[in-house]
């Protein structure tokens, strides 16, 4: 037989509603009484009825998460923000994997709406008018990270994209390199896959470097394309001299990719990388990459939506933190 | 204003019950008004009331998944498992992240009981008296995964740890090696480092090479103290030619300490690593190590966890799955 509130109540000596209030923190309670009725809770192992409970309590205090693929560095690191800064607000949080899978993702929306949660942060490869109509429709609030949404009114938090792939190609062709590569994820606004050729173009423009499509290509943030990338151009015989990929692990199957075919980094190619998440700095050469203020988007995510959920103003909805550039192994100027 | 059953009920010209069969899949209805009462749904955006709902339906088909830390490629796979097998069954899967802090599981293993979920895979670094009285108190179906409990009757899924070692140092012996460094998790039992030492020393025992206490190391799982764990051996003076860690991220820890410090990897000192995730094959060099089979055992931790939610009977309490020793380019046999 499962514990119930009666037996509680009789255990501690006070009245059901004495229980109730300290469960549901609803009316002051002496320190005493709130101590003895959490002991008895505790050693009956008592579980208050989350039906009954959600009839009294509005508020989950709950955080949904959901992205495409939780087993990289840059999610592990987001989590840590988002679980850290959500515990300060006194919300918890839960995560659902969808690998990216439209159909996945809607599942969990549906799931985390109906175990109450009061926002979503949102990481997804694509942003439908579907999700958009989602959000609306539910009223749920929702922030996006590292991605931005063509429905202006849902809010986002990342860095400025388009500046940091333009200044990495900066300092490249500042080194020397004429020939670079871009990796880039693909052409999807919402990964910023125009923004990355932006940046890239306006660096080349800048320094007299006219543009070659085929040195744009989307890895799609797989490992094993950029590694197969590599590849292909190696058989091409047009080898450039820089790899900017926009993503660590990109970068780290570019170069496996030309170490494999008897290249060397950076004596033969120079290979960057995005994000400076751990992989950049486990692997060797370490990654010369744009550092990401992850932790901060993380952060920023997390106290944005719970504005959102408050009904406080939001006075920037697309936030974009400061990004920094970061000179390791990977990379070297050209005589 | 919230869309109700009775908006769904009069818009699909149905009763409410029809409607609520219809969410609930409870009693037959024609698939014609099946379909009708769906589209509805999806034009109103209707969600059911999850208080109502509860009370209707006492299954959630859910289950939860604590993991002690996220961002790693081990568990990254792992996950991938149970997503798919837990379709396979028709439960979903949220996933709570712990830092295999004890205080964080215990509110993780209530917000999820709240939330209703029937059975839970727990990955934690202990597992404490209170960890099994809560799982026994609420009978609350659990299942461990890569570690084991001291109480027997906590079902696990794992491989041979022990065996894995003393195969792995076997290895390295017969390849000439006389001087091995062991760098596992820890002490703790339920991690298995009883059993790496064991079958670590049994295997040196084996080849007459007599046992040094200053040979076993515990690395707790973090890329860094193996990093660290090297730098001291080598300030030492100290090195020996070969190097197993019971991970591959503590073996990439030591290679770094090693080839930061100018040993080269295998020439100087090979280095194996433990369970073959992506990092083993991303990694330069890469990876000889042992093969855990991780899909299968996420899978059949999922079908154990469902098995006892059904009641059925579990023939194996504790599933120890065949591993694999992969060589690759980390490891080299001595002349």
């Amino acid at each position: 037989m499962a514990t119930t509130i009666k037996d509680v109540a009789r255990n501690a000596n006070v009245s059901i509603s004495t229980v109730s209030r300290v469960i549901n923190d609803s009316k002051p309670v002496s320190e005493e009484i709130k101590r003895k009725v959490v002991e008895v809770i505790d050693e009956l192992g008592y579980v208050p009825n989350p039906v009954a409970r959600s009839l009294v309590m509005k508020k989950s205090r709950l955080i949904g998460i959901i992205v495409p693929d939780i087993a990289n560095y840059y999610t592990g690191e987001l989590l840590n923000a988002f679980e850290e800064i959500a515990k300060t607000y006194d919300y918890e949080v839960i995560l659902c994997n969808s690998y990216g899978n439209t159909q996945q993702e809607f599942r969990y929306l549906k799931l985390l709406e109906s175990k109450q949660v009061e926002g979503i942060v949102f990481l997804s490869f694509k942003m439908m008018q579907e999700h958009q109509d989602f959000f609306e429709r539910r009223k749920l609030p929702v922030v996006l990270v590292n991605r931005v949404s063509p429905a202006d009114n849902i809010l986002s938090v990342s860095i400025d994209h388009r500046k940091a792939v333009y200044e990495m190609t900066c300092k490249l062709l500042e080194q020397g390199h004429k020939d670079i590569l871009l990796i880039r994820n693909g052409e999807d606004e919402i990964l910023f896959g125009t923004e990355h050729m932006e940046g890239y173009q306006a660096a080349l423009a800048e320094y007299g470097i006219s543009f070659r499509e085929d040195r744009v290509q989307n890895g799609y943030y797989m490992v094993q394309n950029a590694y197969k990338i590599m590849k292909k151009i190696i058989e091409s015989g047009s080898v450039p001299t820089a790899v900017l990929a926009t993503s660590d692990d990109m970068a780290v199957g570019a170069i496996n990719g030309l170490v494999d075919n008897g290249y060397k980094v950076p004596e033969d190619v120079s290979v960057v990388g995005f994000y400076d998440t751990e992989l950049a700095t486990l692997y060797r050469p370490k990654l010369t990459t744009v550092q990401h203020p992850i932790y901060d988007i993380g952060a920023i995510a997390i106290r944005m939506l719970i504005k959102q959920i408050d009904g406080q103003e939001i006075e920037e909805r697309h936030v974009r933190l400061p990004h920094g550039i970061i000179f390791r192994d990977s990379s070297r100027a050209l005589k």
